[in-house]
């Protein structure tokens, strides 16, 4: 619980720990609610009014929504923490589909006796992110659970985004000839959190890539790039993405091992603990299916935005060949179908 | 977990319990999400695709949103389980707001070693009040913590409805005057659920009041009744309700105690365990405030859907008294502060 530094609002500070009365509908609950969560959520704005739904003005356009709940442990770890990897993994699968990221709920599971000032940190780290991605936290819930029934907090997310006319991204749009691109280097987020918990050191230690896609995505639609599909490559890493893709629009893609960036610690801890880097999660990574006149500019933007000197790249491409397959060329020059992950990959990651 | 009677589909039958890889993002988390979620949620319309969000057509109007986790034990209770008090939670909080519910989220947080045929009769109940309630189930989450870190299973639902132009509901609306009504006996929920934790046993068990607000408020709106605000019930009961209404208008609020109707077998549980009807948490109870003259129509309205005999009732006036206070003239004739709740009510009440 190293690494919090957020001081309790005196309001609050009582109780140093949540309570089970936190979460039962009285005075306590609700003064939670408007000192911690509306306080730090809403900047002023009409939207909540105490209310128990948040009532929002949507133009005439389609909407895009998104559910994600959060149990990583630690709570905390190199390169950020639950609360904003809550906002990054929701804003995240809007922006695959080719959605601009409104409206957030939060909603909290809380374990009894959860230091406060963990709660306020968090809590923080989330407006902190929903602000970097351009979406208002308007709704919300609290639940308190006992004491050793949850795992001090776990957070549920839920986004609603706008889809811009003539926006249509998905995995049946991918057509032969598709290049496939994405935007940095895998695997340092499940090798962040693996090295914390299995407490590996490394020269430079493994950051998490958990991050907000929501500029680089939406500066290359503003600019009409013909995108077929997007798709972060979350649990189940590179390879189930690519998988799904492949079985989704019913083509083969063929994808270049050597062209795709992994880090020297990253490597390492994979053979370590003997992880596949490309089933291994990220938080801020995606494959883009994209028409190849528009893949030069694509990757000009994805390079603007890219940080820690990992640089996008295209990967692979398309094919009219059996449905379903990936093909990886794989470094030494050999050929091989890249699997679906099977079951037990790496735990509690999100 | 006995009352379960849904068959685990033949494609699931390999894995009677939930496993840790049916959250980790593999082919063994894809076929839980294809043959159960899907397969029961989506009734062939193409808004999943797979896809992490769902893209909804929506008309130009406003948008409610509310998002409510789900944390009750036991998972199931005499008159629901945790799925159905799932989707009635958040279709009543959206109409609440004067919003016809039409979208919901649902995120599952499983505890590894869940039977899989308790999974899947929560699903269905899921489904059974969607249906009832007249919304879809368009996207959702599945993740699972290891044993002893979840309490079998919680639930996310956030939801999406549509507030026809004209509909303001809020207690910021309510108005010196307007009648208070609410539409049936209370404090059902939470005494069913404390008769079975702590197996009370009465000549006529209490079945928790969980149902869908949707259609009697539906009803109201579409007759443009003069319907200031609506608030259901839960957490904190109908103390907590109308002191949040009472502060947020900035009037007084009169209750005649003995117009509040509450069956004998939860008088008698109350009396029992300590607990005061009007702090006691309803699932399927809400208080209109409205204007006189068609609070006569709304009573006839609310009639229609009564069930178990429990007749709706104008317990109340506001009145222009001191800002934010709730004065109860009790049944032996004197009158009292009916106070917001404090903390520690009831847990895992919802």
């Amino acid at each position: 619980m190293s690494g919090f530094s957020c001081p309790i609002p005196f309001s609050l500070s009582d109780y140093p720990h949540v309570l089970m009365a936190h979460g039962s509908g009285g005075a306590i609950m609700q003064r939670l609610i408007e000192e911690l969560f509306l306080k730090t959520f809403n900047d002023g704005q009409d939207v909540n009014e105490a209310h128990d739904s948040a009532v929002l003005d949507v133009p005439k356009e389609r909407i895009a929504m998104s559910s994600d709940s959060f149990v990583i442990q630690p709570l905390i770890f190199p390169g950020g923490d639950i609360g904003s990897l809550s906002v990054h993994g929701t804003v995240n699968d809007l922006a695959m589909s080719g959605a601009r990221p409104c409206y957030l709920s939060s909603s909290f599971i809380l374990e009894e006796g959860l230091p406060m000032e963990v709660l306020v940190q968090i809590v923080h780290s989330m407006k902190k992110a929903a602000d970097a991605a351009g979406v208002k936290i308007v709704t919300g819930d609290t639940k308190v659970v006992e004491r050793g029934h949850g795992d001090g907090i776990y957070i549920n997310t839920t986004g609603i985004g706008l889809v811009k006319e003539g926006v249509n991204i998905s995995p049946k749009y991918v057509r032969e000839g598709d290049l496939v691109l994405i935007n940095g280097d895998l695997g340092r987020h499940g090798m962040a959190i693996m090295s914390v918990r299995e407490s590996l050191s490394f020269e430079s230690p493994i950051k998490s890539d958990s991050t907000s896609l929501v500029s680089p995505v939406m500066e290359m639609i503003e600019e009409n790039l013909d995108i077929s599909c997007m798709r972060d490559a979350t649990r189940g890493g590179l390879a189930a993405v690519l998988n799904e893709i492949a079985v989704g629009s019913g083509l083969e893609i063929h994808i270049d091992e050597a062209k795709i960036p992994i880090n020297e610690a990253v490597s390492g801890a994979c053979e370590i603990l003997g992880f596949d880097p490309l089933h291994v999660a990220n938080e801020g990574r995606f494959a883009i299916f994209i028409a190849e006149k528009d893949a030069g500019r694509a990757l000009e933007i994805l390079s603007s935005y890219k940080e820690d000197g990992a640089m996008p790249s295209q990967i692979g491409k398309v094919v009219n060949g059996k449905s379903g397959m990936v093909v990886l060329n794989t470094a030494i020059g050999t050929k091989r179908i890249l699997d679906m992950p099977g079951g037990e990959l790496l735990p509690r990651i999100c």
